[in-house]
């Protein structure tokens, strides 16, 4: 008689649907089709030439010790090198306040095992970053929607949140967001700042893009405008390789750090060493001073590319995002157009994206959206795609 | 007003307590002290030769892939070669059946995030692994003992657990056990084999330690004898470098191994590239079969000073386990002796171990117990620390 798994799974497995983007993503491999789904950055964006002498470096300096157990905290030089990088954000924090996560993923897990039982209060912006709600789903929260516009979520609508339910903590990418390419400006950054003070209400900001700013001011992050009311979290995913899996956290305070470093150790015990240690050297040899600007180069013609294929070919009564940075631009149609539909014409004819809805807490609220990744194409395949998108948007 | 942290946590959080060990191993810094209370390689078993030569394969073969993201459900060379390696413990597992973890504490986790909801049943040997304790506390398990003796869990009190409670599943570590350092016969893997399938049980066979075997014939894995109840996992931890935090994972079903990537996408997204990369050429190039002898030649010697130490130096009325591999002895003293007063006596001598009672599901079933690690220190100061110890206890 063989083990019956659906009998033995517990309650929260019931939240955690096989990720529908991984199923397009599956899809893509296909030949000749052209991916605005993924988000991934561009390998050509990755420092290959740098990459022997960071690894005979960490051999030189560490040996065997970058390759030992190491401490859930993580690795005590990538720490101390990480509160340089991470006054580029206004975060300012000691070897003692940085925590090392496995990618920001990690870091969401944590917060979810920590904070989350059933029926716990989260607020999201709508629409908000899928892996959040992946990281999130299993410990079974019931989230509630901070309503956003062109300049992200809306500091009214967080207060008024705040007010009316026991948020147990707030979620939310003011810069450059996947997945709809909005930036937080300075003043609601500020509002933002403000309504955490007054409510004593926590905030989880997921600042993974920060760095790939093509044109436009840096603006500081919401942790260094309330640094006691701000879990920050940051990741060399897009700065560095994401396949090394680090990411960096800054609690508000040593006593949530003690609970992320609780939470990390059932989990996986420490991050790679060796993905520690390279990141460490990427840092503490000036490397990321330029790498960024090569990174940059590389993808501002793209994201240039793709807003000026949409000014072309998309149909009047569509708008878009027009980021200054990140990743992704968040298209909108008129209500009534089936999302689901064109996507299914668009795979037909070769060009993917990932339908709007998958980034909702509720995806019945998602409206006629898409979102388009400029990262992974060359400018004149990304011109295509938008123009095949564009043309197929007309057909309904 | 600052957010009141304790106020925001779930109730799971009781059950995350820091960890005893963490704290002991932090006072082993001190100068001059033998520890026998860590649980890591070392690190001259490190293949420190072989690191450059495998990084310039990797960059060789995979080039920007080895950073890049990756499958959630792991690199698909190293699930390639791990397939062939998996024979070694009379797993046979094809590509699709081979699921890369993030150590096996990531296993650990995901096998808690998908059974165990608050209260449910875990059948764990009595003593257990500390580590799967941490991972699954968060998910709020009652545990169930299952009694051991010299050889390991008692197939009759897993039986008897399975027919008295509605265990989700059992965990086991069959081989050279963490810590008490026993492994199950040949009769008792079988007679396990049989419950689990006249019961319709699932077992997560633990097995990080089987290739560390200095002396005897190896034995089949309990997976081997029952593949369609047995979750195994096994880790290169051991083998090549716990830095990397790889470890495989090879589910009963593709059911089972659907709901473990679902687990982990929302944990971490997927392991190390880079680390999966190197574990795969390290497979592919021949090398464990080279670097296996050169690490079992340094641990045999290692073990055979601490059972002739504990011969030597131990009282009459201790006895302890007398491991074929692994890391770990057990020693076992009369009821009444205070153990942690033993410890502290020992750390004033400069001699650390942890005491058994970290190791049990229930601290109160311990009595006087110890587990010995011998892998970290050469023969002569085994010796050493285990002549104070046993001053020590002739003191009580």
């Amino acid at each position: 008689m063989a083990p019956n798994i659906p009998s033995l799974l517990a309650p929260r497995t019931e939240s955690m649907a096989a990720s529908a983007i991984r199923e397009i993503l599956k899809l893509l491999s296909r030949p000749g089709m052209i991916s605005l789904a993924g988000g991934i950055p561009a390998p050509e964006a990755f420092p290959m030439d740098l990459l022997p002498g960071l690894y005979a470096e960490v051999l030189d300096r560490w040996a065997e010790r970058a390759f030992q157990y190491d401490l859930t905290e993580g690795f005590v030089p990538l720490r101390e090198a990480a509160s340089g990088y991470l006054r580029r954000f206004g975060v300012e924090a000691g070897l003692e306040d940085v925590l090392v996560t496995s990618g920001s993923q990690g870091l969401l897990d944590a917060v979810g095992k920590l904070f989350i039982g059933p029926g716990d209060a989260v607020a999201v912006e709508s629409p908000t970053y899928l892996g959040a709600l992946q990281a999130f789903n299993p410990y079974q929260p019931r989230y509630v929607e901070i309503a956003t516009d062109d300049e992200g979520a809306i500091p009214e609508s967080l207060d008024a949140v705040l007010s009316a339910h026991a948020v147990k903590f707030t979620y939310l990418v003011p810069t450059f967001q996947n997945p709809a390419g909005r930036t937080l400006s300075l003043e609601r950054r500020k509002a933002v700042a403000d309504i955490l003070r007054r409510r004593g209400a926590l905030l989880v900001e997921d600042d993974p893009y920060a760095s790939l700013r093509y044109r436009g001011e840096r603006l500081p992050s919401i942790k260094s405008l309330a640094p006691d009311h701000v879990l920050y979290g940051t990741t060399f995913s897009k700065v560095f390789a994401p396949g090394l899996r680090v990411g960096l956290a800054v609690p508000p305070n040593r006593e949530l750090g003690d609970w992320l470093v609780r939470a990390k150790q059932g989990t996986d015990l420490h991050s790679s060493t060796l993905g520690q240690a390279l990141a460490a050297v990427y840092l503490d040899g000036g490397h990321l001073e330029i790498q960024l600007p090569r990174i940059v180069a590389h993808y501002a013609p793209r994201l240039d590319a793709m807003l000026g294929a949409l000014e072309e070919f998309f149909p009047e009564d569509w708008s878009w995002s027009r980021p200054e940075g990140g990743m992704f631009v968040w298209a909108t149609g008129p209500d009534g157009v089936d999302i689901d539909a064109v996507y299914r014409r668009g795979l037909e004819r070769n060009v993917a994206f990932v339908p709007g809805r998958h980034f909702y807490a509720e995806p019945a609220n998602a409206g006629a959206t898409m979102r388009l990744n400029f990262t992974n194409a060359d400018p004149a395949t990304l011109r295509r795609a938008v123009e095949i998108l564009g043309t197929v948007l007309r057909e309904f």
